[in-house]
């Protein structure tokens, strides 16, 4: 059984700098950048969960420049990161997706700089991975970060990168790759 | 003794798409992602390497806005990461800053998608990084990457990243991220 790894950014609902949720802008780079981490280790689908439909809009114009405009002859090498990413209103369209194209529910993780008490260790999320006949969805938050009512829909939180540094004020682009190289590896990833 | 790691981004000489030598524009997503790893990481100084006086400038407006101005009331965290930011024209001048600080002349590694003669593993460096009393200095590529001219002034070739992957086209962004947490991890980095 091939694992079955996706990931999703979300930017509604997210905390804003003052704590409220907010829905925050899309991100040219978010969507490249992620896009192209994802296809490096062989992640199965990246969504990206927006409710706005202006900022739908911008996905809809980067996704089509790159998988049917110009920029397939431009740079294929992006058309083939792009080609993973769906656009969706909320994460429940997400999980809707999942399970109608695989018949499963998503096992879902949560990403944050901060630990809870469901917080599974890297390893411990790897194997899973890899030994899960589900589909492993993992969450990103953008803006300050994914609430608590998006924790309240996964299973489990993956634990903090660098817990113990004085400083966790990575970018999402740049969590992310982290997080995906230390749950992948050099060799994994969904092979079907 | 602490370890001394080090990270620049180099903006010329890079390879354009045509493997060219050419002089990238230096990206302001560049500029704040790889400085918010680096402070992340307890990286000592993020080199940003440009000799194009209109490039430097905007180097030098980013950080002026962050460190001394309105942007130090508005997110001190980036100020924070933005403080390890150095702006120096060309590599040398990187080099003979170490010098002249450390009294050392770094250990320089190589980063590159492709395998080349004096590759070592992520292990092997970060060995060599805990123990080594120089300090170890990586180098990043913009545009289409590092020319053979920076590899011939280097020690050391890092492993590609997810080398047996069938696509490698990850952003620097991305790439900075996965390699300084493969070459720190969890608790290491320059502590003094």
């Amino acid at each position: 059984m091939p694992s079955d790894l996706r990931i999703a950014l979300i930017h509604y609902p997210v905390l804003g700098r003052d704590g409220k949720i907010v829905s925050s802008a899309v991100t040219n780079l978010d969507i490249h950048d992620i896009a192209r981490t994802a296809r490096t280790y062989n992640i199965k689908r990246y969504y990206i969960v927006t409710n706005l439909p202006a900022q739908q809009d911008v996905v809809r114009t980067v996704l089509h420049y790159w998988i049917n405009g110009y920029g397939r002859k431009h740079n294929f090498s992006r058309t083939q990161a792009l080609e993973l990413v769906e656009l969706r209103s909320y994460l429940e369209d997400v999980i809707e997706s999942i399970e109608s194209e695989t018949g499963k529910k998503p096992i879902m993780m949560f990403t944050s700089a901060r630990k809870s008490e469901n917080t599974i260790t890297f390893e411990m999320a790897r194997r899973m991975i890899r030994t899960s006949d589900a589909p492993v969805l993992v969450l990103f938050g953008t803006s300050w970060g994914l609430p608590e009512e998006i924790k309240q829909l996964c299973q489990y939180t993956l634990e903090p990168i660098r817990y113990g540094s004085d400083y966790n004020h990575l970018s999402v682009r740049a969590a992310a790759a982290i997080i995906i190289d230390r749950l992948v590896g050099e060799e994994g990833g969904t092979k079907s």
